[in-house]
């Protein structure tokens, strides 16, 4: 049994920093992730995609980003549990919580926060049986390594961004791309829609109006896709991997029977505080919601900074937290391990100049 | 007359983030500030300090923050009007407002936000008729060069962090240093109250409880400080520089005017869209409150974000905007610069992975 101030649920940017809010309080975390690595979606997703609307960070990748907030939250030595999921949560009878993971680790905690972003989600899947054996190996829901596709010959299902993107990349790499979509008509943006029907034009890539409707293997692998065009005829497109982008569709898993309010799949929180329905119980990142909401990085960072305080209130209630700036608090610098005990100074640079008032 | 779509008021971190974000929806900005330099509090009070609280920027100075957020909005060629106050705000019959500055410019704009920050906020000054030709030569309510007071004899006036710290930083390089303080009770923090009380114990520095009554000055400087200490007695302190920090109150000065809800001298917004009372005009960044509300520059990026959505809304009703991410858009690659059109791809790398989904 782990016992703690508080258990972070995901992994991601937001989770990450949690930890970092909740540090410059005092306050410790264990963080928790289904998946073996840490960084969330950013990693799991865009690693090497830039990103630049970080405030501050002008361009970086997913990668990076994460790269920088390990580096950020080192101080706080968090610890992690890495491809846990979460599989019980219990609300015990002095107010704290036990969780249990898959795993098999024991938790009591103080507090909950789940950051569980966009990893709380699940891709649509192809409903056919021969699917399953399939997946990871030459059936995809997510790339995560381009160069499996070098020289091959793919088909990449969807209609929106994801399957739009994907096939303007893997267009220079692959040595045939099929594009699959039930319509003509595209979610995606205009523009990669436009450089798409170009590639078809000069016979760079092929689109095929139709539904997916069965899988052909050979020795355990792909061989060919099955299509229903609009004609109704099936036509069969050799393919050696097949790519599915269908969007992604809430999965939240046991969170689902928690209790907590949700609203169309999202945690229903308090824009001041991020608690969730349940006291002690809160929720930053994608995974919550609130009026004015929007799923970026940036708001789950200010959301992990007014629920970090919330939780302090949670755990030590009538203890009052006044507003330090790490620029001027010798308690948050000493906590941040950037102010030298002996001297009383911050190790890099002289004393603080002013205090901002809070 | 300057038309435009947004005027932001104060060109602190986060009105230059504020640029960003509204820029990223297609709409431009006027940046408006009384001092002479963009960058605020962070440029004004703290250039050389470090800041640790900003997520995936473990340390930066003051300076080198506002240096990271220019460089991020120079896709937006933002205009900024520095050293202008704005002296007049008016909300025309056609819904737009018309700003008149301190230095004649006149802009009819859209929508309004007020980044105000701290910059709306002035310092808690010397009641004596004595005191003001001094301010800025031997008098001080900031510290912007400490090497003016090298090997100078000092009084420090306060018992907050900005006096402790300075007190502290200053003792190193004056020749003489006097903390004076209306009681032997401090709000800064204890450890710096315990250096100061080593310092005073070693005879490095002094601390005298009083209050200062009057300043004898010698050729038009500083000569002496009188202070009457609690036995009713005036002594006499001999000092080149008088340094004050009483702490900051607020100063809104014609913002107070203008007709916006209050609540202790700050604006309160919607936080779901950081609009104020008057429809058009936001507030963003420590001028502004609402249930939880902290005054940290993160949340002020949080704020901003919203806020560009929600001045969108005001500038163009009925127009649904989709949240769109920088890593995926092509729309808002091509407004940051880095969409080369011709190749239709992100110039420093290949096409984004997967669209997240909102």
């Amino acid at each position: 049994m782990i016992s703690c101030d508080t258990v972070i649920i995901g992994a991601g940017p937001v989770g990450l920093f949690q930890v970092f809010e909740l540090g410059l309080l005092g306050l410790g975390a264990q963080v928790i992730d289904s998946v073996p690595q840490a960084g969330g979606q950013c990693i799991e997703l865009y690693p090497d995609k830039p990103i630049y609307d970080i405030p501050a960070v002008p361009a970086c990748s997913g990668r990076e980003l994460i790269e920088r907030l390990q580096q950020q939250i080192r101080p706080f030595a968090p610890q992690f549990h890495l491809g846990h999921t979460v599989t019980t949560l219990e609300r015990m009878q002095d107010g704290r919580f036990r969780l249990q993971t898959s795993g098999g680790l024991v938790f009591d905690a103080g507090a909950v926060v789940i950051a569980g972003g966009l990893g709380a989600f699940a891709p649509r899947t192809l409903n056919l049986p021969e699917a399953a054996p399939l997946v990871g190996r030459t059936l995809h829901y997510k790339v995560t390594r381009p160069a499996l596709f070098d020289d091959q010959d793919i088909v990449i299902a969807g209609g929106g961004d994801a399957a739009l993107d994907w096939a303007l990349e893997l267009v220079e790499r692959a040595r045939s791309v099929v594009l699959v979509h039930r319509s003509s008509i595209f979610r995606a943006a205009p523009a990669s829609v436009a450089r798409m029907q170009a590639l078809c034009d000069e016979g760079r890539m092929q689109f095929c109006e139709g539904d997916i409707v069965g899988l052909e293997t050979a020795d355990d692998a792909l061989a060919q896709v099955r299509v229903r065009t609009r004609s109704g005829m099936v036509q069969r497109i050799a393919a050696s991997h097949l790519l599915v982008f269908w969007g992604l569709h809430p999965a939240l898993g046991p969170i689902a029977e928690w209790g907590l309010a949700l609203e169309r799949q999202q945690l229903v929180v308090d824009p001041a505080t991020f608690q969730t329905s349940v006291p002690g119980i809160f929720a930053v990142g994608d995974i919550n919601t609130y009026p004015g909401k929007k799923k970026l990085i940036l708001s789950g960072f200010h959301e992990s900074a007014l629920c970090a305080f919330a939780v302090h209130a949670h755990l030590h209630p009538g203890d009052k937290v006044n507003l330090q700036y790490t620029t001027t608090s010798p308690a948050l610098q000493r906590r941040l391990g950037v102010r030298d005990a002996e001297r009383d100074a911050v190790v890099a640079e002289p004393p603080p100049r002013v205090a901002a008032t809070a």
